[in-house]
């Protein structure tokens, strides 16, 4: 269940998001623009900003320009990945190639992330300048994260466990830690605990992947709501997928050679022998005890965790 | 032929250029934006930002990052205009998503983008703020333009004159503006006087554009080195095709259904009939006589313009 308190927060952002939509001509570059940004979804990172601004006190006023900051550019990261992964469908919703064409989704893309620097230049708050800094760092850090994803995807040698972790840090984690950060940075917190803020978000979104992963190979549907075992039919390259071929490359090839849905059984049978439920799940609470510390540090420190509690309970269903 | 300054301004960008490689992993991200910027052309962007710098006597050490982020600017736009407009060679040379692939070259073009903040943020040298402003608003400029361009080549309503120039403008002649406005800028001149620097550097693209359209339809071969009528085989918005269009949209019209290269007589006769090889020379003088004003307005205010005025005679072919 959803804190009030979050949901309140979740609200004033999408007020802000209403009240700021953006506007120009041509028509075909804006509409997609302001499309994309309406299809909704739980608005975890702007949610983060206003959340780190809160643990310190901080004026939402000033959270709130960085919020849309990084949802625009989650965002524009959205509209672009969609074309590289031939998606047609988000959130129900056509994506922005298949309702407008691809040259519009490219350039309203990248509109939108010029109009990020354009968020930042107004923003009036405490430290702009290391917001920056952050901000700069973890778009090249998501830009590298998924041309490692794409390389993965055709990789013909196998990918290291760390190479795996190491690209989702970059391509899913870093805008969360980034998200926080940033937040906390509006309020004028003190630079030097910004870091630790940015792990805790970092390791929470670590540990929401591998759950997610974990949920879509062993997860009841009536759970999760979605098809199980999706990522397998897909082949995706996962954490299961990578151990797996670490243990038993012909073996897993042998299974994913298999076509289509017959495939799914026959892969999470041989996962749960290996151990790889289990193990993908020892992972996620790595990470989610990680994020414990990092929260226990921010606590010593005399920062009102209590929403970062409530959010990673909310996106990790787990007792802290 | 091109003045020996210019050339020595020319060639300490290539300099700076290649002692400035961008450096980071995957190879797959950073050798596209690399090999991009590699491919050479007039580098007439920098050129601007250089000589704006040296009219008023800055300091080039701060004039080369400047030159660098208006490049950088223009080869991200580079790759994703070749994409959107399905271009195989640029500069006799594969282009990016040709040589790796699409989605190489959006997330390469993203990166490309990126950096461009990333070069801004590391400048240290005058009216940073300034610079910034008229980057994000040239940014912009270009995106909208582009969109124009893609929504012209579809549209069924008829194009006005005052909406195809405008979408010059945007698309092309305000990075020209900006290049030479930031330049100016980097040697802490007079911010008053930045405005005049742009407009000198937009009328002259302007200008170029035009003769360019001109040339493409009634410059002979020899001089050009390109094949005339390129731009008619292609059907391209041009001025010329649309004050046809304006003129006599049913002749204009049957003359563009005829196939391929027996295109290319007829409507050239018929746009010499009507006037229009006068009417774009015409044009092109407009702009050239407007660049002019604002080169004299500049001299009044002290301003060394002899590169401005070697640059506008390099491009336009003309004598001041």
């Amino acid at each position: 269940m959803i804190n009030s308190q979050i949901q309140h927060l979740q609200e004033s952002y999408i007020q802000y998001l209403e009240q700021n939509p953006f506007l120009g001509k041509p028509q075909n570059l804006y509409d997609p623009m302001n499309y994309i940004l309406s299809l909704g979804g739980k608005r975890v990172r702007p949610l983060l900003s206003l959340i780190g601004n809160k643990s310190a006190k901080g004026d939402i006023s000033n959270a709130l320009p960085i919020a849309h900051l990084v949802e625009v550019f989650h965002n524009f990261s959205l509209v672009h990945d969609d074309i590289m992964d031939n998606a047609d469908v988000r959130r129900g919703k056509p994506t922005v190639h298949i309702k407008w064409d691809m040259p519009t989704a490219i350039l309203s893309g990248d509109n939108l992330l010029v109009k990020t620097f354009e968020i930042w230049n107004k923003y009036s708050g405490p430290f702009k300048q290391e917001i920056l800094e952050c901000y700069i760092q973890t778009a090249v850090d998501v830009c590298e994260g998924q041309q490692k994803d794409m390389d993965f995807a055709t990789a013909e040698e196998s990918i290291s466990e760390n190479a795996y972790l190491d690209m989702i840090r970059q391509k899913t984690a870093v805008l969360l830690g980034a998200a926080l950060k940033m937040g906390f940075l509006s309020a004028g917190g003190d630079p030097l605990h910004s870091d630790t803020f940015y792990q805790f978000a970092l390791q929470t979104g670590m540990s929401f992947q591998m759950m997610d992963d974990y949920l879509d190979s062993f997860g009841s549907e009536s759970k999760t709501g979605k098809k199980q075992g999706g990522d397998i039919i897909e082949g995706k390259n996962t954490w299961l997928k990578i151990k797996s071929l670490e243990i038993d490359a012909i073996k897993t090839n042998a299974l994913f050679s298999i076509q289509g849905e017959l495939r799914i059984e026959p892969v999470i049978q041989y996962w749960k022998e290996i151990g790889l439920d289990v193990g993908i799940q020892k992972l996620a609470t790595t990470y989610h005890q990680q994020s414990l510390k990092s929260l226990d540090q921010l606590k010593e420190w005399g920062y009102d965790v209590e929403l970062l509690e409530a959010l990673s309970h909310w996106l990790l269903g787990r007792d802290n």
